[in-house]
């Protein structure tokens, strides 16, 4: 049997109820074209490559697999090590837990798959900010949820008087929050209204998962106790997660689990994909275990710090006075609200081709798929400070004289 | 905020009707009975600890991480060497498919998983023969498929006759088949019966999900093209795994998808755990470009041929006219059937404690949850030689007189 040509199958394939709701994020889609070469990419959702700890993680590996051999290569349970590193962690943010509630992931986004088919049916409710991550809304809308949208306040998070009516009305079965440098505004909840957030949770029976792959990307202001330190009730569902403190590449992230859920949890984990590696599992034990995370981090946020400086810098000069932005404290994102009746998406391949800079047109991240179609979410973390004060000129350029 | 005691939540969650059909793999929960000392464990699905490539893939890390640095931790998309040469093994068994059609995966159980979503809602039927590995039930039966079982012969694998009754009489949405060194029974599907199964499946238009972690541990006979070698019209989906052949923390294996449903598994794939890590994917490719592969296959496969004549032998020996057992030509089990009337699964506790033995019950294989209760699967790629024979002797020590 010689190789051919594979056949061209147009075939009527019966599709399951989950595969029709999702379709492909459009950022992921965009980022093909904005790295494009020559283009200044505003774009990203990504650390700086340059600034991934490729030689101390390497090392990690090595002494891994010279101390552990096969082992190291095996099936495995979750690996003690980093669940005991991850409650400490968790601990001295505030959160009562113990390394058994430690769930390991392949990342956030896997424990919102999780924790969505542990509670959330198609055509029930879900509750999610009207602004947001588009992996969100893949563990929710994607799943055929009846979602519920609660507005955000750029200065100090999610609108919890809205989140609480929506949560007596509707019953959700779910509501999803970034709690820091939310994705794509950039904004933090402030500590007062995380401590209604787990108030209300335990009130109305929602369980709120509290999606965190940013906190310790902080680059000023003060640390504030995660929503999950306020939960007394079991309510509060914890997601951390390496990809962004650490590198993406590992797909390594963790959630914080009641006992009596944790068979349910592990059951569905094993039907997704059995466990994870326990190969990176152990080089990540090993990475912390030798205190090279808080050198990387320190390094990784004065880069942060000094890029987003350099966009807050240059939107000042370039945008003030006709737009507005959020003003992060971490994280990777500025959020940019032009005048009305600009379209950032319509205008989005004409900035990309005439101009050469690319940014994520707000209303990818508008879960009604309509509004906010005059914001951007811009990037700082993956482009250096000359090229974010030319992109953020560029753009200025271009979008003044349709400001009116 | 110190650091107190987890509540104690014993809270009233409502859970999603997914997570209400799963229970927990008790293949998986007698693992961890099964390694205590002492114990001869024929219970397990490993490999061999000492086996694995330690050392070859740390050197195939560092070449990577010292090559690539940070882009090989970054987010990023199919790492498009691993596709070729992937695609190209493919192609050398039979199956006409190009680079772009091989999708990566977290490993067989993920692929089941995004296949499941893509094509089977819970309340319609599935096909999976009626003794079948956990992973495939929790896929299927875990997901609230009406379940259709077909018997398997144990010389040439699924009854096709059945197979086909029951495409023909039920539409089923799905169908999953193991084709070679099933688990746990040990058996191949013959070559004539692939070819009628690719041709049922585009008749009957079911999706057929080859699930093959085994074909490349055949220590014994010829090689049988997979049952994708045979499909014209694209009703068979193959996946294949990394994790028998190379190492199971890996965490990776791949599926062959047709064009047309390509962004509609990515959109799956992308809510579940957005991508799999690019520094395993290149690691791998590295360790398949320096040839790396076949001397460990050979290696491996001598090993198991040794362990798997050592426990033929002794079944001859101790089991010889009074149970059967199949013949595997490669892969990590052997199926045996001991008289009607003995039930192995109450058996299994009294056989670790008084004999230090262990072997999985060959009920926790059956999909209707309650027949073969007569049956074993043994596992010998993880146990030595000698071993294998004190355990088979005891074993027979054990059950011979309960056959009355």
């Amino acid at each position: 049997m010689n190789p051919q040509p594979a056949p061209d199958t147009r075939t009527d394939y019966r599709l399951g109820r989950e595969s029709r709701h999702l379709t492909r994020s459009v950022m992921r889609e965009l980022l093909k074209k904005a790295s494009a070469p020559g283009v200044i990419s505003l774009a990203g959702g990504l650390p700086d490559t340059r600034l991934l700890p490729a030689d101390q993680y390497r090392e990690c590996l090595d002494a891994v697999l010279t101390r552990d051999g096969g082992a190291a290569l095996q099936y495995r349970p979750m690996h003690e090590p980093l669940r005991e590193w991850i409650a400490s962690m968790m601990q001295a943010r505030g959160v009562r837990c113990d390394a058994g509630q430690v769930f390991i992931t392949n990342g956030n986004q896997q424990g919102l798959s999780i924790l969505s088919r542990l509670f959330l049916d198609p055509d029930e409710a879900a509750v999610t900010e009207a602004i947001t991550f588009t992996g969100i809304q893949q563990a929710t809308a994607g799943r055929g949820a009846r979602m519920l949208l609660a507005p955000t306040d750029l200065a100090t998070g999610v609108d919890v008087d809205a989140l609480e009516t929506l949560f007596a009305e509707h019953q959700p079965r779910l509501a999803v929050l970034v709690p820091d440098f939310h994705n794509p505004l950039g904004v933090s909840i402030s500590a007062d209204k995380r401590q209604r957030i787990a108030a209300i949770a335990a009130r109305y029976q929602v369980p709120v998962i509290e999606d965190d792959p940013y906190s310790a990307l902080r680059f000023s202001g003060r640390p504030t106790p995660p929503i999950k330190a306020y939960d007394e009730a079991g309510w509060v569902f914890y997601l951390g997660s390496f990809s962004k403190m650490l590198a993406p590449g590992l797909r390594m992230g963790w959630m914080i689990v009641p006992d009596d859920l944790l068979p349910r949890v592990t059951a569905l984990r094993e039907s997704l994909d059995l466990e994870t590696s326990t190969l990176t599992q152990r080089a990540v034990a090993e990475f912390v275990a030798r205190g090279s995370l808080e050198p990387h981090l320190e390094r990784l946020n004065a880069s942060n710090r000094a890029r987003c400086a350099a966009m807050l810098d240059a939107l000042d000069k370039h945008f003030g006075g006709w737009a507005t932005w959020t003003q992060p404290e971490g994280g990777l994102f500025v959020w940019v609200t032009l005048p009305a009746g600009i379209d950032t998406t319509a205008q989005l391949a004409d900035v990309i081709d005439r101009l050469g800079v690319a940014y994520v047109p707000g209303g990818a991240f508008a879960v009604d798929g309509r509004s906010h179609r005059n914001t951007l979410r811009l990037n700082f973390s993956a482009v250096a400070p000359d090229d974010i004060r030319k992109g953020i000129a560029r753009l200025a350029s271009h979008f003044r004289p349709l400001a009116g």
